[in-house]
């Protein structure tokens, strides 16, 4: 894994004066490809055409990544910054029980970057595209004094029977997550690190041995539609889901506190992958803190009604962790111990008093 | 109109810090409500849900902008900024024949911006909405380390039959433009120049009696949905069709190109405002030169069969410019002299090689 391909100064690069605004576009979207039989237009005209007259509800999500804030080109490989943009925005859909369609994208970046950078970018963009059947349908890209600014606008189909939305959990419904939590936080955290020893010493090496699976959840997140996939073939509706995006304790009180109701989660339920909890002890996290609030695991939070538990304990890679409760309980985690800890918002939030 | 209205130091004013991202999000979405029928679900879950299951096609378009790039808070108000991001981007949909339904609206900012001066944003989004009938149903709030970048991603319907594209004119229809050309640069003309002149002068007053038609089409232009409206009732359908946003010579080019054709445009013809006219021969630049150069109109360039050129003639508001010509003629503008110009691209671009 390269990590160190931010845009640099180099005179085999293309600066971006050199195509014009409209050259640039067409460089970058040449690969977009519409495969969707719903995309009839894309990129070309003043808007993208689509044709969903077939009793599906279309979805919409946008999400925006801005330089020093979301990544850090320090570490963050242009490539997988497109990837990553792309999989965040699907992982709303799928978190609707929709399948993602469409997205536009749209840029805004310095002189400083070189089209080569931007190719890069794009190259996770149609990687993402490709590996989930999204087409990739209009943007815009522009310049900024200084920084980049990243905007995807998502857009999926769902049958209007089907779409789960995340305030209609109902007492007694079981908790169940998908994959495992608190990684992507532990290679945030690596990086990181790495970026500090790193600082100023162009011959260190970073120490990233080992610790491929946390770096990957990082670096490289998917969109689970593969588990709205496996539950829609056991015929199980989620009665409640959002996507892990915040970390666990956030994405619990946006369930619970939009359906009324509270909640009791088993800390020792909450699924860690060991290569994640080996290097977080390492560096004196608690994994299960991690996993509460680290965010960015894009992981699927969904309640079933009961009667689904045992089509549920047959699925691989489904953790059920808990139960909703009546609304006066509270949401609570149940520690190792047996005592009850209260849920705080303890996820990632950009607006900081520190900023 | 209030000149100086960017984020400033002020103690009665909210940092962004106080409301938390979430809080954030819920006081600048409070107004927006869902009042067309095809917005089933709007802000506060992971994506918006859209229903067109009525024989229409979709339509999407998307634009970011930058601050130091496409506004600058010393002489854009906030709440025209907000407006003006809405006004452009359905004239997308209107460029394509269609009726703008929804929006979703990101924004990323520092935190010298207070919640005050967002809110101001939000006011002119709100209005915008309003006016255009269109419902704010999604988005994202971030922090940047500075500056603020705005990204729109637009929804509109349109039925099969009815959508025009930009690429398919065909030769001797008639070329149109709605409303006048030149004045949104006359006004970013004033707006610079009065910057300059005020300038650490603090006491000094910005010279803009007189100007208000310029200081209005470039601080808040108008997305005409109103003339794809009086086109339809009088029953002329575009055989192309494109907004006017890096100038006309620009968006001439994208459909003479686009369509495999020419066109002959009569610089006598071009419609300049006379408010507009005056004020550029003031600062010795030419209004044909800004008409053909200037962007930001929002106007509507289309092209219509010589069939309904009486049709046309009947509607206010609408000037013939020229006709396409076959491929072989090129792209000319004949002077007021007789003789042809060519119409090379001169349409605004943001990569220039001195940014």
């Amino acid at each position: 894994m390269s990590l160190n391909n931010a845009p640099v100064n180099n005179t085999s690069l293309t600066p971006l004066s050199s195509l014009g605004e409209f050259g640039l576009i067409r460089r970058l979207t040449r690969r977009a490809r519409l495969a969707n039989p719903s995309s009839c237009k894309g990129v070309g005209d003043d808007a993208a055409v689509l044709d969903y007259n077939n009793g599906k509800k279309i979805l919409v999500s946008t999400d925006m990544l801005v330089e020093g804030i979301h990544f850090d080109l320090a570490y963050v490989p242009l490539k997988h910054l497109g990837y990553k943009a792309v999989a965040v925005n699907a992982s709303d859909i799928h978190a609707m029980n929709g399948v993602p369609r469409q997205i536009t994208l749209s840029i805004a970046v310095s002189s400083r970057f070189t089209v080569e950078a931007l190719d890069e970018l794009y190259d996770g963009v149609h990687l993402a595209c490709e590996r989930y059947d999204i087409d990739l349908v209009g943007g815009d890209t522009t310049t900024t004094r200084s920084g980049a600014c990243i905007s995807i606008t998502i857009i999926g189909e769902v049958a209007g029977e089907e779409i789960v939305y995340r305030d209609t959990a109902r007492a007694n419904d079981i908790i169940c997550v998908s994959g495992d939590l608190g990684a992507a936080y532990a290679g945030l955290q690596l990086l990181e690190r790495e970026k500090r020893v790193l600082d100023g010493q162009t011959l260190a090496r970073p120490a990233f041995e080992g610790h491929d699976y946390i770096l990957e959840r990082q670096l490289k997140p998917e969109a689970r539609g593969d588990v709205t996939r496996q539950l829609r073939q056991a015929s199980i509706l989620p009665t409640a889901m959002i996507d892990i995006s915040d970390g666990l304790s956030s994405e619990l009180l946006h369930v619970c506190n939009g359906s009324r109701v509270g909640c009791r989660v088993y800390a020792e339920k909450i699924p860690v992958d060991p290569r994640a909890a080996r290097f977080l002890e390492e560096i004196n996290i608690d994994p299960l803190t991690a996993a509460l609030s680290g965010g960015e695991d894009y992981e699927l939070l969904f309640t079933i009604p009961l009667a689904a538990r045992e089509a549920i304990a047959a699925l691989p890679g489904i953790t059920m962790i808990g139960y909703i409760t009546p609304p006066g309980d509270g949401c609570n985690i149940v520690a190792r111990d047996g005592s009850l800890v209260e849920i705080k918002a303890l996820g990632w939030t950009n607006f900081k008093s520190d900023d």
